[in-house]
């Protein structure tokens, strides 16, 4: 199925250099038709433009060709990690992004707080966007009023606004149950089916639950209802450290990406609240012999809002932080994106990611950090999942292969 | 040993753009070494180079590195079936060739009319090219001499000059049979020999098919023989519209190509006997929620041919046909060959084939259509079997993998 990957035994656990990955979230773009140039052309970007003079330039597949990646496979990816092999579901990840603490044969899930008319019908599948206070206040109440009966145990988490988080922990619990949420409105919710032993027992949790906390929520004007969606099981993956023999040190500002890290086993000192913040926190925490992964989400949220002269801002904001970057002297640093987020397409896309990496062993072809430049590169054009490799290698940290 | 292919589930059933795909047979050539360009470079294509400059280029690797494709796994390829797994033999291929109506489980192989001396060895494998009316003459005589009591039906079918198609059909039977043409002259056919239970009852059926065609014929002058090669059962495969959820409209002026895309479900409208009757054709046909198969012949024979010039007419006269297909404003026009035909070589190749896809979403790199501009294209160098994926992806037909 795929081409070649690291042989496991490679890996040297005797040392080697430290490893930056700083992800622009998004970051691959089209041209904009009047300019001619993508975001990252059109963006004023000298520092970025000197690191690509000493470096390696590429491009990356995100998954395959013309495959559109969500966040959670893409970044898998670029941690060295199949995306086809390992596969994430929407509940884990959900669980991931606010931080819960998943135990091994957790079953998550993903909630709307919904409003539901007095016949239990879907009126509105996001229950008006609530403020954050109010969807924490229904969550307490549905947490105060629901006892599962039995060995198993529920949590519920708020995330933000509507969105929340269902998990449930207990021996054998399995997750091929389908989704309550109906995805339209005007009808009531679905009834949760299991499709396998286990997981017919968690179908029955899970309508325990729904039916007490709909009880509970009788009466509330807007909040009075939960749909809950993309059922998935958390099988612990291996580390980072077990397959590639290094620590990981992960600084992001939105939830998701520091989960994804931490399920990789890497190591989340902190929660930043800004960009200038995260290249703080990774500074503090830069370790000489560690892998850092440092995730900026803005260019990606402007791409998604349609706006190419923002997104070019954004890139430029993150060029504007590259020289405090660069001073940390990592041994490899690359930069590049998980997938494109056209300003044009207003939405992920498939297209090919610029790559740069520099490195004392880098072959530089150019003096920019472009589409453009990329696809002339040293690197050609190359699976995202195949990065981790050359990464080590250029940190000196795999052994030869073969006699 | 390949790279991911797309996940069956990302194909979307509510619509998307139309794609149409124009194959120039064995496009791809060699430098002539006074001129240091190929056949494509050295031809005057305006129609294309426009087209170029508002696609994304690649180069595309039909099979696998260094590996020279027969026309059938070229085109399984480019629609986006892998050829190592999908195999279809000689005999089907031809059976498909002369439009024939296999079902599923018939074992057809290939025959030559061939001359046969009066000790019964071949003295003219082709049997000095006989007219086509010959060759149905001796068809026709075959069909009305041979019975094969039992419960098995034989399809006899001329194609052209000497070649002809036999299909037997019966429950069970397996096509692991050896040839009857030795490819050599001044030896008899050699025995069919079947390699499997079910091969050996169809090695019986042949036989008993041959021994009473050649009785039929003993005293013909010329027409004399029969030889068998290339059988293989027919196994149906999944259909474009099974794979990826759009019809498919097919045209092409050869069978074979006609025959390969009925395989697989696409349409074929008619039989257009010149180029310009093919997009007068698929004009007539063209559907704005489909996928288009349009082959053009010429460029590989001129190129089998070794006649540089001719090859480079060729593509010139379909250069001069593309303003009627552009016309027909498909969401999604790619270009290409199936494989490289260099006009030195005489022969197919397995060098990488230039391709050009113009859609919305692409990232155009240059302004001609050439292998040197398709090189740094944005699509990079890639197997042909991606090129499905790619063009899905770009008509909105592809749905995001994982949240």
């Amino acid at each position: 199925m795929d081409s070649i990957q690291l042989p496991d035994d490679l890996t040297r656990r005797d040392g080697g250099g430290s490893i930056l990955l700083v992800v622009l979230d998004g970051l691959g773009g089209l041209p904009d038709p009047d300019r001619r140039r993508t975001e990252l052309e059109a963006a004023k970007t000298p520092s970025l433009d000197a690191l690509a003079a000493r470096s390696s330039l590429g491009m990356t597949i995100p998954i395959g060709h013309g495959i559109t990646p969500g966040s959670g496979p893409a970044h898998l990816a670029l941690f060295g990690y199949d995306p086809l092999r390992w596969v994430i579901g929407r509940g884990v990840l959900s669980a991931l992004g606010v931080g819960f603490d998943l135990a091994s044969g957790d079953v998550a899930a993903r909630l709307n707080l919904a409003t539901l008319d007095p016949k239990g019908r879907i009126t509105d599948r996001r229950a008006g966007r609530p403020s954050d206070a109010e969807g924490r206040r229904i969550v307490e109440r549905v947490k105060g009023a629901v006892s599962l009966d039995g060995p198993e145990e529920f949590f519920l988490v708020h995330e933000k606004e509507h969105r929340a988080v269902l998990v449930l922990r207990g021996a054998g619990l399995e997750a091929e149950v389908s989704d309550t949420d109906p995805q339209v409105e005007g009808v009531p919710p679905l009834v949760p089916e299991g499709r396998t032993p286990g997981s017919v027992r968690t179908a029955q949790l899970v309508s325990r639950f729904l039916d007490q906390a709909h009880a509970a929520l009788r009466g509330e004007p807007a909040l009075s209802g939960l749909l809950a969606r993309g059922f998935a099981r958390y099988d612990p993956l291996p580390t980072i450290t077990e397959r590639f023999g290094l620590q990981g040190v992960a600084v992001a500002n939105y939830p998701m990406y520091r989960g994804v890290a931490r399920l990789l086993g890497m190591r989340v000192p902190g929660v930043p609240s800004t960009d200038d913040e995260s290249v703080t926190l990774l500074t503090k925490h830069f370790d000489p012999s560690a892998f850092h992964f440092l995730h900026f989400k803005a260019v990606d949220a402007r791409g998604e809002d349609g706006d190419f002269d923002a997104k070019v801002r954004a890139i430029e904001a993150v060029d504007a932080l590259m020289p405090r970057l660069t001073a940390l002297a990592p041994d490899v640093l690359v930069v590049t994106g998980d997938h494109s987020t056209p300003a044009r397409m207003k939405a992920h896309s498939w297209h090919h990611v610029p790559l740069l990496l520099s490195s004392k062993w880098a072959r530089p072809t150019g003096s920019e950090f472009s589409e453009s430049a990329c696809r002339g590169g040293d690197l050609g054009t190359f699976e995202a999942r195949h990065l981790m490799s050359l990464a080590l290698a250029h940190a000196g940290r795999l052994s030869k292969f073969g006699a």
